[in-house]
């Protein structure tokens, strides 16, 4: 514990982090406009730090990007955090592994979620990373929209959760949203955001080929995720 | 009012807004060609910049912009305006709190005015722009097609918003044509004009996944329409 | 009369121009690989220039060029002239006020001619240019195949505008193969190349979300190609 | 064979070729994140070279390549070999004259191999380089799945290939997986695996276009594959 890092420099790293972080999701093309937000968690600390609300890409520094503790109150900022953040609350409390989200509206991702369609695991591609499909929530009532809108979004994608794994499905589907990403830190966060459009695409492709096509067996699926995530991996240089 | 602007420097500030606009437009890729425009209203003087016809976007200049008053008299210009200036002038006239137009024909926004199909709010990146569908015109007949057809292409939008509130649906579609998007100023049109574009692609890839999709019920559509535009907005730095 | 270029420099400007044409061809994306190639004619002197075969368009200069008669014969070259010029010089010997032909396999353009439809002029993009559909031809039989195939595809071409104007419709799918286009020049021919790819973008993209489509009607159709390209034309800056 | 090179040279050029080629897959777009991988042979050495498991294009050198034998024993290399390394080798030992094998997840063509279809021969694009369709390997069995899954995947392109001409039909489709391309080196292995991808993106555009679309006539297909690799061949410089 003596080479932990001090409190100060591992939230600067943090803020560094989250701020290629938000320029990546931008510049890989996952998030036009300003769809698109990505944070990080010091577990230790409590504290979160995202992009504030708004802001165009071009503009974000570390030094202007917001830090909260878990319950969203603003520790240090000039500026309002994204208006999603309490999604990212309510994710980081339930799901206790994760260190990073990454929230876009890029394109074929949420097609699928404005189709209502969770993402079939049509290939080895999908089952790399992902070890079934890649959820998507049920629909909000009324009552869940008209007020805490965000953090019951939260809610309802920890409700599909149940009985899953979210480092074995590192991502969902907000129905008629968009996609949120998630992982080991707000890094691989973005990495999955940016994995999440590509099988959308891949599969927004396949179906227009074959509109009849079933998820690929439970045995390839298993053997491709577990070669690179699993006990025995063998892909990459572990 | 003192520190109103004198005239001829706020006409100058027009005149270089209107051709930041009219490159954006080719540089987002909205209008490829020669297809597409953007103009800019001073409402106090009631004077029209928009981009000469025809002239490559890599020739523009503030300078060789052309300047008519809402009638489509030329102010001071050596060469020809857009030949759509007047769908511009008639939009101008119709909807009071518009500083700009544009036009383009962005390639999934024309395909849903080619199809003949208004985009439907399938998601809540439409509704935080759109407080419904992106309308579409109907069909101009013969007598409005052959004699003062660009004129009678801004009445068929004008009809078309009968009732609708032209800044809570900031664009149109005209049918078998192509969209045209407005704003406070011509930079927020030229912005729509990539929204619409947006939306269109979105709207796209979704029916290919589901075609049998609807639109987002009303409180999902409102509530991001509304945390962005309405009185208790509470998205960006507000 | 006297103002006329000398034979030498008249040339000189020929080869330069069909060099840009090629190479623009390939930096427009319309052809991959080596799959496209342009040509330009001196009507005066019956001497065409084209790219030579399966070089790759990083390495074409004016000098590289291949010049041939009307009837193919080699006027100077060491390489071989594009295994498409028959092609080429069947449609510079029909279509007398031509004075450029480019062909690719630009993508879109290609899925209709493989898929055996013709373009149908669906919206006002399209009829700013086509004066009607893009013609697909009709199949090649096994006589015409087996010998002298590219002038045989020549031939399907020109008996595909039997009774069409080649100025009002500047190009063609051949059916199975891809798209031609020409022009007054080998730089028009170039344009229309772009144009066709982009009018098969939007009516692939417009039968995706409306597969029941008719064409738009004549009296809008005319009033488009008229506005640009009849005699009261009254777009750009003539 | 006094003009031979060196051992030493020849495999520093295999090197050199294997590096430049996996970059080029990426820099091509056929390979995103790190899916995908080259590889070239030295026959007379009966040594492969090939990309390292998971290391990044950026990253990737002449040295940091990894150099096997024919059976996967490694010749000198501090990093492990792609897990896809059997399936080359195996194709190396059945495939007697090809020198390079190029793998992707390119969009189009995996999108094919997702939906289980061979890509049929649609047009003389892909009749320039297959002399019939892309064919695709039929689904293993749990057993293949479970051990040695990768060398079973060669061996399912293999069993797919009997009776068929490797060198006429120089890719396949594994189904549900993706395509493998090859050549008479690597260069030519990733040059193929554009072309498969560009073959892929055609027919899905033309299905969408019209879903009953045949092949095109034997003698058609033939004309164009041999007027480019026939005996008789007549296109490019030679």
């Amino acid at each position: 514990m003596s080479t932990k890092k001090s409190g100060k420099s591992s939230l600067t790293a943090l803020r560094n982090a989250v701020c290629r972080a938000n320029i990546e999701l931008y510049k890989r093309g996952l998030a036009h406009f300003t769809f698109g937000n990505a944070s990080g968690i010091d577990r230790e600390r409590g504290l979160v730090v995202i992009k504030p609300s708004g802001v165009p890409y071009s503009k974000l520094t570390p030094a202007n990007l917001v830090m909260t503790d878990l319950d969203g109150n603003i520790v240090s900022s000039k500026l309002k955090p994204s208006s999603d953040l309490p999604t990212h609350l309510v994710l980081y409390k339930a799901f206790k592994d994760i260190g990073g989200v990454a929230h876009t509206h890029s394109q074929y991702a949420t097609a699928w979620a404005q189709a209502w369609r969770e993402i079939p695991c049509l290939g080895t591609t999908h089952a790399d990373y992902f070890d079934g499909s890649v959820p998507i929530t049920r629909a909000m009532d009324r009552a869940e929209i008209v007020a805490d809108y965000e953090a019951n979004t939260g809610k309802a994608i920890v409700r599909r959760f149940e009985g899953l794994d979210p480092l074995k499905r590192p991502g969902v589907l907000v129905g008629a949203h968009a996609p949120f990403a998630w992982g080991r830190d707000v890094a691989a966060a973005v990495e999955m955001a940016a994995i999440i459009e590509e099988v959308a695409t891949l599969a927004h492709h396949t179906i227009a080929v074959n509109p009849n096509v079933q998820p690929i067996p439970d045995v390839l699926r298993e053997k491709h995720f577990n070669r690179k995530h699993g006990p025995g991996a063998y892909y990459g240089q572990r």
